[in-house]
């Protein structure tokens, strides 16, 4: 086991009604700026749950963060803040919103430079303040509710840079199953599949006896693979919601990636399906995903046997037979949940690929995975294996 | 899945060397009290490493809190802290250093009464503020180091009793699994067996839908059937040490208790086996929990059944041979540790039975175990099964 330090200081309030708890969570004397996406908050009352837990606070509203949140936008709730001295971000929505507040906490604060974007130029190591913030989950996904990471793309370039820093831990998130009922399938499908390729990230490498960290992503993948066909089939039964909504925080909170290897060669490819042809972040995940397995089976051997032996039950038959068998698996879960898994699937002819690649390149993605060995022409063979 | 609160506010620096970073994690001003036991932490070199990370610090030390930390000692380490405005304390031990100190930590600062001892008859409900401390981790077994409760023993009645405060959730745990390697057998074992109760305590009730609770606490009791033979086998071999260590922090940081119905029969009944005849925290829970099991094997019988099957491998014959099977499994790991299961073995022929389930009442303990039906006759009938 490599030595790791872990912190996951977010407080979790887990569970139907728990949004009534977020008053004491936040100062009495704080100035709250909601942050929020698109207004489904307002459709399925989660905003007027929010509000009414604040009754008597000083409250104000940013909505309009989108789906893989720009810095453009976000700048603009960076001026709110600064204006009407906000010491208290509330993210009301998923992933996208989380990042993004985390983006507006940093940049509100930042003295490093006049132009915040070097924040994501340097991945975050220059911040060293930020606003306070808690976030109230609607769309279980990305895991960014309780850990310091966030994604921001910028229009103007097409970029889509992470950042990380230990003052954008969330302080509290709460996570009320109920409130994702409403989700369009395809979100609910987009977010098991996110968390399952986060969990997978951290886990599908070279053994390296992590054994508690190996069996809790077999435990987070199994329970996907049970829970995720089930959310789309029973969209409000409670206990298979709370189990997807728990399964996605544990996915990137930290706690399996401690102290062992990881590959986030998919993660980074696919950010630039979605900065280049828009792609929902989880459909870049599903085309990329099983292309990198299948391009790195020999490097991952020893970690695909035990995939295909304790996530699928996969015993019989050869090695090779197992190990193909838990890709094709693993393909044919995310087609099971809709996400389709070929560039073809989307419209896509591969002809982008080298336009990408240009992409990844200038975004320092050079050297990927867990022996930083995917250069930019494997990751070139691994688009176009995913046509 | 029940609705939780989860904090997990304890940072953690884990692996070889770590000690060496402590320094950081302390406020450069603080005058720090070190808190310890036997003095086992200066033969294997770990009392040196510490102060070396703290070369120019005010350090004082307090030395000899003993296993099941008592009231009378902590309450001269009380003093020091007064006398010397002591601001940080820093457990150096195991769990018990890490008990004590919290109580220390609590008792320092109360308010709410002239006599200390209320916090334990309160459970620390009055707890309004504790001294910071941090945690050096040298005996992987209670999970002390990363939560915030505490068992603390009184001489003078016998008596043995828990607290929680919010208070007390140390700031950081260093875990370097080399510090281990010269434990005796016995307490290598005894952790083992701890933590391996204390999942089992979180896990075998009834089914509540807490699917990833399952799968968690399953990695964590098939991680110490693996290691924990190993570890006694193979006594410096640094993987087997760090996942038993980590191992034993999961089994007991509130994780896999999250939204789960929990079952502390075993420790309640174990406590009043030390207080009255001195039996090793872990001896106590090797005797009682096979009995528990046993006794509430109808109530048990389908998490049974899925313990049996997932961390036994237990998949033929009836349901009572699998149950019977896993329960008997599970007293012999502890007997291949070394750890004996029955009060015979101790030499107790069961005559204090009665006396024992005295202080129980006294205690408290009237209405134990997931559903409050273990009442002071089941408990004395769990006790007899044992002898």
């Amino acid at each position: 086991m490599n030595n790791f330090i872990l912190n996951t200081p977010t407080k979790i309030l887990f569970g139907q009604g728990q949004i009534a708890q977020l008053g004491q969570e936040i100062p009495a004397d704080a100035r709250i700026l909601i942050t929020y996406g698109g207004g489904s908050i307002k459709k399925n009352g989660v905003l007027d749950q929010v509000h009414a837990a604040l009754a008597g606070r000083t409250v104000l509203e940013f909505a309009g963060i989108e789906p893989n949140p720009t810095f453009e936008t976000l700048m603009k709730a960076v001026e709110v803040v600064k204006a009407e001295r906000i010491d208290f971000l509330l993210a009301v929505g998923g992933g996208s919103v989380a990042d993004g507040t985390k983006f507006i906490a940093a940049a509100a604060r930042y003295q490093a430079s006049p132009d915040a974007w070097e924040i994501l130029l340097t991945r975050g190591a220059k911040v060293a303040d930020a606003v306070k913030m808690g976030v109230v989950l609607t769309l279980p996904a990305t895991g960014s509710e309780s850990n310091n990471g966030a994604v921001i793309s910028r229009r103007e370039t097409g970029d889509k840079l992470p950042f990380f820093s230990p003052f954008t831990y969330p302080v509290f998130a709460v996570l009320d199953p109920a409130t994702t009922y409403s989700l369009p399938a395809r979100q609910v499908a987009n977010g098991v599949v996110d968390a399952f390729v986060h969990t997978v990230e951290q886990y599908l490498t070279y053994p390296a006896e992590g054994r508690i960290q190996d069996r809790f992503a077999e435990g987070i993948l199994q329970t996907l693979i049970e829970e995720g066909p089930r959310a789309l089939a029973e969209p409000e039964n409670y206990d298979v919601r709370a189990n997807v909504m728990w399964s996605a925080t544990q996915a990137l909170n930290g706690l399996i990636g401690a102290g062992v290897p990881q590959d986030w060669a998919t993660h980074m490819i696919g950010h630039e399906l979605t900065a280049m042809h828009g792609l929902d972040h989880a459909q870049t995940l599903a085309i990329v995903l099983p292309s990198v397995l299948a391009y790195k089976k020999e490097q991952k051997r020893a970690k695909l046997l035990q995939y295909a032996d304790r996530v699928w039950g996969l015993r019989e038959g050869t090695e090779a037979e197992r190990i193909d068998g838990a890709i094709a698996a693993t393909r044919g879960f995310f087609e099971q949940l809709g996400v389709k898994t070929r560039l073809s699937a989307y419209g896509l002819d591969g002809s982008t690929i080298p336009a990408m690649i240009a992409k990844l390149r200038e975004h320092g993605g050079t050297a990927l995975g867990e022996h930083q060995d995917i250069r930019l022409e494997d990751s070139q063979r691994i688009l176009e294996a995913a046509r």
